[in-house]
This record gives C-alpha cells, sequence and structure tokens, in this order.
C-alpha cells in the first residue's frame, strides 16, 4: 500500500531550529535563567490555553486581533499573548499563598498571529521578571531591575549595550505644565523618534494641532542630551511646577544614584528623554535597552514601573516593576547578523567506539564515564570505522573512545582527540582525568 | 470608576504550581533533563501549533475529538497532541541536517481536551527521547533505553520500580501459531490484564468468539512468569513455529542480555508479557516502568521500538526507538500520594537586610555573594526587623545577613542562621566561606 505523503512543513512566522542552533538558544535560555534565579526571582508556569474573559479582561487594544482565540466545547478560550497578563491573574488568584515582595521569573511561549513578516514571530519564547509589591513598592527596586539587566547581558557575552532609562512621570508632568491634557498622543509620537526622527515627530505634532511654541518646548525637551548628571541637572534648572514632574524626577534621580550601587557602569545606563514604552500600562520608569554596535535590532529588553498589576482581577493594589526579553526574535536577529554563531552540534563529550565483540566491555565503560558526569554516548551500531568517525565528526564530539581486542585485555582504553588527532592508551582512570580536565 | 473585576481562575484540567510546587516540578525536569543529556540525546523544540493537515496526517484515533483544533485566517490550525508526530515531521523535514542514528529529547507542553477528570491534563508536559536509525537500527538501542529510564528515576530519587519489558513480535508471532490473524483487539485485551485481571481478559476473548482452547492457550500464555532467564526459557521451550515469534524471541534475549550490561539491576527490569502498548504504532520491544510500593499510580514512563517513524511525512525508512515521561500526571500523583514535597520555598540562599542609611553598602555586598554565585536578594523596602526576618522565614531563605552601622563601620556582616538562631559577626570573604560550605 502507498501511503499518501504530507509535505512536512511548519507554519510561517514559527520557529524551528535544527540541533546546534536548539543547543545554543538553551544554552542562552539557560543563562537568563541563571541569572534571574540568582537574584532571588522565583519560577512560575501558567498554563498556554486561558478562558477567552480572563485572558482579555482588560479588553480590546491592538493585540486583540492578533490573539489565538477559538472555542472548545462550550469554552471560549485564548492562547496567551503575553506573561504579564498571566502573571496578573496568577497573583490575584494566588494572592494568599504568595509573599510580597514577590518576586518571579517566567519563562514561556506566546503567541501572537502578527502579519507574516521576516524576523516577526507567532510563538515566541518570554523571559520576564517582575517585582510585585502589595500595596506599596520601593524605588530602589526601580534601581535593581537595570543591574539584572545587566549581568544578564554580560553573562550572555554581551560586551557593549545601553540601558535606556526615563520615567513616565516625567514626560506627563511637563506636557501637563505646558498645557497639553492629554499626553497619550503626544507620547505616542515621541516615542517614534527612533523610526521617523526629529523632523517627522515635529511633523506629526504640528499636524495634532500643536502650536509652533508649544512643538519648540517639546522637542527643546526631548532633545535635552548629556551624561545622565547632566540631564539630571537640566531637568532640575527647568523648574517646572508641576508635582508630577517633580515626583518623576525624584525617582529618576534615585534610581540613578542606587543603580551605581548594584554595580552597574555608567557607560551601560543612559537617561534618554525619548523613551516612553506603550501607553496604558507604565506609570513611573521606563527601561529600554539597545546594543551599541547594533542598534536596528531595536531594543533587546524593555520593561517598567506599573501602579497596580491586576485591576482588572482584585481590588487589591499591586504596584510592580518588571522587564521582558524576547528571546526568540533576539536570537533570530543575533543570528541573522553573525553576532552569535552556534559552536556545538552535540553536547556529547566521548563517543565510545567498541569494535568488533567488544560491546560488552565498551558499554561498561560507558557506564563509567557518565557516572563521572561525563556526557557519553556509545556507538551501537554495525559498521566500518571510517563510518563512526566520521560520525563523531559530523556532531563535533571531542573524544573518541576507542575499545578493541587490545583495550579489552589489557583493560586499557584509546582515547582519540577529534581536533589533535593525536590518540593515546591508558587505564580509564588515567583517561577519565584527562577528560575532567 | 470602578472597574468590573474578572473572576482570576483557570480551566478545568490545566495545572498551575504556587512557586514551592513549581521549583519542586523544575526540579525533576531539569533531572530528567541532565540524564538525557549526559546519554547523548540532543535537543529540539517544535512549535505548539502546527498545520491540522500536516498533525493530523495519520488522521483518526481515539484522540482526534481531543484535539484542540481551529482556524485563523485561512489556516486549519491544531496544537500538538504528542511530539511523536511533531519528531516524525521534523526528522522528515530537516532530514539531510541530521546525523543519523538521531538521538534527540524534547520536553514540553502538549495537548489534549480529555474528559474532565480528577488527575487528568488538558495541558501536560512529556519528556521524550528517541533513537531514529536511517533505514535500521541496532537492537541494542533497545537495551540502552531501560539503562536511561533507570538512571533517570535513579536520579529522581526513586529506589524501588520495576521496567516492565516484552516485545510486540512475540505476541503477534504467537497468534499467528494458533491462527489468531487479526490480532490487534486480542491485544487490546490483553493489555487491560492489569485493570479488568485475568477474569475480565478471559470474557472478554470469549465475547470476541474465541474458543474455549485458543483463550485458554492465550492464558496460559500470558500467565509465563519468573525471573528473565526463565521466561526467556519457557518461552524457547514452547517451540513455536513462527519466524515472528523467533524473531521476537532472539530480540528480547539480546535487550535481555544487554541491559546487563547497561548496568540495570535485574530486579529492576522484568519481562511481562501482558505489555503490549498500544498497537498501530510500536512494532518490537516494549516498555512500562511502575513504582513497586504505588503501582495504582500505573506506568510511569513507557515507550517502544517503532519498524518507520516517518511514514506519511517521507518514503525514508526510519526505524527508531523512544520513551516518554508524562511529568505533569507524574508529578500530580506523587503529589497526592506523598511521595513527593516541596523543599523550597525560594531558590534565595541569602536575604541582605539593611538597616536604615546602610543601603548603599548591603547592595555592594549583595553584588559580591551573586560574583561567587551566591543566589542573593537584597530586603529593599523600609520597615520593621521583625517583618523582614517573618519574609526570610515564609520563604525558607537559609541565612539572613545584618547591614546595620556596626558592620558598615567595621566593614564586617552578621550572618544569621535562620535554623539555628545562630548569629556572626565576621568579614565578607570569611563569610562567604562560610557560606559556599
Amino acid at each position: 500500500m502507498d501511503k499518501q505523503i504530507v509535505k512536512p512543513s511548519i507554519l510561517p512566522g514559527f520557529m524551528e531550529l535544527t540541533p546546534n542552533d536548539q543547543i545554543l538558544f538553551n544554552k542562552m535560555l539557560d543563562t537568563i535563567r541563571e541569572n534571574y534565579e540568582k537574584f532571588g526571582f522565583l519560577p512560575i508556569d501558567t498554563p498556554v490555553i486561558e478562558k477567552s474573559e480572563v485572558l482579555l479582561a482588560k479588553g480590546g487594544g491592538d493585540t486583540e486581533k492578533q490573539i489565538y482565540r477559538f472555542t472548545k466545547g462550550d469554552n471560549d478560550l485564548s492562547l496567551r499573548f503575553d506573561l504579564t497578563v498571566p502573571l496578573a491573574r496568577y497573583v490575584a488568584q494566588h494572592f494568599s499563598d504568595l509573599t510580597f515582595p514577590f518576586r518571579r521569573y517566567h519563562i514561556g511561549k506566546v503567541y501572537r498571529g502578527e502579519r507574516n513578516q521576516k524576523g516577526r514571530f507567532r510563538e515566541f519564547y518570554q523571559c520576564d521578571i517582575d517585582i510585585i509589591g502589595n500595596e506599596k513598592l520601593d524605588i530602589i527596586n526601580d534601581a535593581e531591575i537595570p543591574s539584572v539587566i545587566y549581568y544578564t547581558f554580560k553573562d550572555l557575552g554581551f560586551e557593549s549595550f545601553t540601558i535606556k532609562i526615563n520615567n513616565r512621570k516625567i514626560l506627563s508632568g511637563f506636557f501637563g505644565s505646558i498645557q497639553i491634557e492629554d499626553s497619550v498622543e503626544v507620547l505616542r509620537t515621541i516615542d517614534k523618534m527612533d523610526k521617523i526622527g526629529l523632523d517627522g515627530v515635529s511633523d506629526e505634532l504640528s499636524k495634532m494641532g500643536l502650536n509652533a511654541e508649544t512643538i519648540d518646548k517639546i522637542m527643546t525637551f526631548t532633545q535635552i542630551k548629556g551624561t545622565n548628571d547632566e540631564i539630571l541637572s537640566n531637568l532640575k534648572e527647568m523648574n517646572v511646577e508641576n508635582d508630577v514632574f517633580k515626583e518623576g524626577l525624584e525617582e529618576l534621580d534615585s534610581v540613578v544614584k542606587y543603580v551605581k550601587y548594584f554595580g552597574v557602569p555608567e557607560e551601560n545606563l543612559a537617561i534618554d528623554l525619548t523613551i516612553a514604552r506603550g501607553l496604558d500600562y507604565y506609570t513611573g520608569t521606563v527601561y529600554e535597552t539597545f546594543l551599541n554596535e547594533y542598534p536596528d535590532i531595536g531594543s533587546i529588553c524593555s520593561g517598567g514601573r506599573y501602579d497596580n498589576l491586576a485591576e482588572y482581577y482584585t481590588k487589591q493594589k499591586l504596584p510592580g516593576v518588571g522587564i521582558c526579553i524576547g528571546l526568540t526574535r533576539l536570537f533570530y536577529q543575533l543570528r541573522e547578523a553573525n553576532i552569535i554563531e552556534s559552536k556545538w552540534n552535540s553536547l556529547t563529550e566521548v563517543l565510545v567506539v567498541p569494535m568488533e565483540d567488544c560491546m560488552e566491555y565498551g558499554i561498561k565503560i560507558g557506564n563509567q564515564l557518565r557516572n563521572e558526569g561525563i556526557h557519553t554516548q556509545i556507538y551501537l551500531e554495525e559498521g566500518k570505522m571510517g563510518k563512526k568517525f566520521n560520525y563523531a565528526d559530523k556532531l563535533g564530539i571531542p573524544y573518541v573512545m576507542i575499545i578493541g581486542a587490545d583495550e579489552v585485555k589489557s583493560e586499557k582504553v584509546t582515547l582519540k582527540n577529534m581536533k589533535t588527532g593525536e590518540q593515546i592508551m591508558r587505564d580509564i582512570d588515567e583517561t577519565m582525568n584527562i577528560l575532567k580536565k
């Protein structure tokens, strides 16, 4: 019977890696997780499928049409589109089981039916941390977050990156001071500075009906540059008579001060008054992170402070601060730009190759190696030696251990270094010591 | 404005853990992953959403109505219901990028809209390994698999468990020898031995129209007991004149012999002729694993040998052997039966508690601890000391490091062991040495 063959393929917008890239991806994921854990964040895991009424409690917005929503039986279901809404639901639901400040990390896949486009993914990993306070949360937490970003990206092997920081209160306070009541549209426009430039922003503001003087004030404000201390001085010298502005300035001042104590070098943290980040969510400190040599990649880690995490699920006031690394997109872009490359075709350190009639001894040697924590595969197929060496070569396994009649008789093993070609015959204990180095 | 509050809840049949249980769950997952990697298995990750025509290429079966299937735009989509079908598709699709035998592990969530029932999950983790050959795969691989099971469950902390093993060819060969052409139904019935007992199976076989003599032969056959060597001897002495039977017996004989070399003790591996496992998939060796003291939990790790992994996606013949640990269900049952318990409320080793005006020094000490790999959280909120100690207590953080004016002045730290209450003041290097022990 000839079966109908279905072409093996996946949907566009979904990332699937070959094992060598997967190993690299997993190493990045592990590094992020280790750093999050080192800072005292606790793991959580939430269902990918949730009730639509829960996931969409906040309603609408740009993302709603991107959501994978469907029914099964009587249930109206949606796939999570971020890890923040599930966190809000989780904290409200398990409130009495949690200890506050609640520091959680969550690494998992989320789903958005984005327009099909290179570098855009419909399934992607987010790696989130958030610190949630019960009723209040000290501003120093906002200074700790950049240090988590800093140490994580250092550990990921990046040298030159900038965590850009701002405070939404400074923006809204400033707008209030120049009688712009609804700052939402203005903020949205300023947020495009990176994409449409100074003139583009100026044009759009003019189309919104702002007069030249006001636009001038806005542009001057957003163009305040310099070291962090210079920017803070400039902002103070503006003497803006607005309480929200003052509060934001005080917060930013604190954050910049404390970030230093957390060990983040001056060059890795820069106040940038054009950073606004979304609009209906963040209320204070906001972060975006850029690779200095690859600005086109855009922000590789973003987040901020919010006043109330779970207002749709509980009356409890839960302020928090957090960040997200969108690892799938980041990985894709780093690979495309050849900034990272897969170094491992395998995680195996030793391929044991038993010759004819030496399988028993070979298997036992394999057990011994694994008992010592050495990642070991035994080549179990019959075949020519050349084929077996070729297998190790293709997988980039650094050592082949040859087990032949001589080795069995003398109770030794022959170890071949696949890189140098060097081959030595020693007893197993000595060989394991060599391998452990 | 008073917001409408949506009750925070998740769908029935979905597991969500509190952080302490999540830590335990993750530790089990990590142990499984470490063992899989130690045996030379490579990681892959596939999309949770696939094209329905691909995922359901094999068609129908009992699971089809359980599948989460929906449309988005013009696409007919399904959520993966196991990791085997995606593996088949993956191997066929990436064939030329893979090195055979291809050993892969895959740990991920799968989805089945099961009837709502205690201990049944609609979203659950599977932890799979498979070894895929190109055209052929040596029988010794079937002997290595039980050793992966053995070392993994040992590492998970289990002492007393039995890997039950059988070979489908012995079953189908035997049925062929007693003129039962369509052995599928008979196998399905035998597979229920654990649930409906000897009489139950006998009754059902009778209802299928088998005569008493045949039923008797079947029952006698499935009741062959003893040590592995005794069972193998019994099977040989039956002198069944059927090639498939003979091939199966030879394979089982080999597997039992080689499993010993792989270091699996006799008591952890038992031939059980009633194990059949599914029907249209496995073709040779089959495995099920049981906790000896908790047989009610059912099989905690199952799998087997198949002739052709990806026949729906490629003409390439790809025989393989693999197993699956259904971790979500296993975790649930172990927790319910109090076989495992969460030991950690936190992964943090030290909570640094700076007193008033000592935050700078406290933060810097925190950096030093983390640089040494010690998981460290700094208590950043203002408040009474009692509250801070209480926080460490609730989270089960073993050490609190107190930083007050005396400590800052003398450049020392005070370390409190939360278990013993013992408190010492030393310089930071000495304290870190104590912590590392």
